[in-house]
């Protein structure tokens, strides 16, 4: 093989590191790839972690002990994180999205990549020190957005069934509270699905009384999972008493409005408050 | 703000390339985000695209013409593709995971980011020459690969449901054959959700007698679309004739066997011949 110049190794080993967010490689791994001592390696990552932090690409730490390594993390500035979520608000308040019922279509940009990745590293990047083991999400429209968090923390996914189904063998089923009327409906979960003493980190698309969400919670009960976060795409202001507490949301719907089909949708407060405050650094 | 050095920059694209498969990004871009000539930028390029073809990291074309630039495409070679598919039969084919009546469960490993974004990457490969516009799938669990898969080719994924939501708005609703058995179900598409006149993709994660493809494939016809190609992740051996003729997949189910809760699976014929043709080059 070719000796392989400096910038070259750089290129590759960026490749390499963002396509498995969150997972450590040893410098030995990258030394068999090119040929390279450590020493030199060592140098390398430091070069790359000053482009990803100059240019807001993630951010790469090194990982001491036996375990140790390099690995990246796809975590926004907490001023991308507002503008990209801004973004999404102005997307999803767009006129013609009210439907009948106050309800907003948004499948449509549920189901866009990009914008679910982003969205997906920003949830990521606020549950990487609660190390979950998966992302927990139900069926349907929440599943790209948890895969892209699920994604970006380097972990599977989980996906809660409305009915047990033959390809998934036993299952638990829970009741729980769906929707402000309140309608008891079932969920199910497959006995494989998840291990006694895992981390579930639970992540959809849509809250408005938080039924949905509690009922997850009540299901990672009977697994004897701990839930170490709720993260929800977007929650409704209204009803300000939810069924679960504690959940964090990246947007917040405010209102929306029938006759003139328009909604008023914004940025969770945290998101942005902790931008503003970075700013004024 | 500093020179950046090639080394950094080569870093820096190889990032931004790589986050947004099949996106056509202008040297001007890059000239403005790094301060650099269009003749320096054309020669980082040349080194990028060598760098990926020696360590197989995917495609980097120069494309020209008015909305002409730069794009990466995440394809694997086609060992790489046979060696990934390979691996995914085994874990499928592991003992313990064939359930009462020869379903196989595999819901764990079709939520897995890293397993269905390899897989994704080898349908996209398949595609990119059909320039489909969107990647269609029926819910549930062929949408994290049909989600990477749309990445992938730079596309959205639209979501094909068992009924009609209240938050979707008006929609198409379509009789098929589900099964070997062939009861009828119902499938329900958002009007908005797709556009007359443009090209779709349909990718699913399991077919036996093709029915729900079928169902997808005369759902498109509803809305005027155009079907590109149509792929699954797994087919089943059995029922040779399927209700839809043209279906790529990448792994075939030879046989399940109760008894013994063993399964036969394999790569699909077209993938590794092609590996073995190339490997013989």
């Amino acid at each position: 093989m070719d000796r392989i110049r400096r910038n070259e190794r750089l290129a590759a080993m960026t490749r390499i590191l963002v396509e498995s967010p969150n997972k450590i490689f040893t410098l030995g791994t990258f030394c068999d790839m090119f040929g390279a001592a450590k020493s030199t390696l060592s140098e390398d990552i430091d070069i790359l972690r000053g482009v990803f932090a100059q240019f807001h690409l993630g951010q790469l730490d090194t990982v001491t002990g036996a375990a140790g390594g390099v690995r990246f993390r796809p975590v926004p500035s907490p001023e991308e994180a507002c503008r990209a979520v801004r973004e999404l608000a102005q997307m999803l308040a767009a006129p013609g999205r009210v439907l009948p019922g106050g309800f907003i279509y948004m499948a449509d940009i549920l189901a866009m990549p990009d914008v679910v990745e982003k969205m997906g590293t920003i949830i990521a990047s606020q549950f990487y020190r609660a190390e979950p083991d998966f992302v927990l999400t139900m069926e349907t429209k929440g599943i790209p957005v948890a895969m892209m968090t699920a994604r970006a923390l380097g972990v599977p996914m989980v996906i809660v069934r409305r009915d047990s189904k033959v390809y998934e063998g036993p299952a638990v089923n829970i009741n729980y509270l769906a929707g402000s009327g309140g309608r008891v409906e079932t969920m199910s979960l497959s006995r494989r699905a998840v291990k006694e003493g895992q981390r579930a980190l639970i992540v959809d698309d849509f809250m408005r009384a938080g039924g949905t969400a509690r009922g997850m919670v009540d299901m990672m009960r009977e697994f004897s999972v701990t839930v170490v976060g709720v993260c929800v795409l977007i929650a409704t202001q209204e009803p300000a008493k939810k069924r679960l507490d504690g959940v964090k949301s990246l947007l917040v719907i405010d209102s929306t409005d029938e006759s003139t089909g328009t909604a008023v949708i914004r940025p969770a407060n945290w998101l942005c408050a902790a931008a503003e405050k970075a700013a004024a650094k």
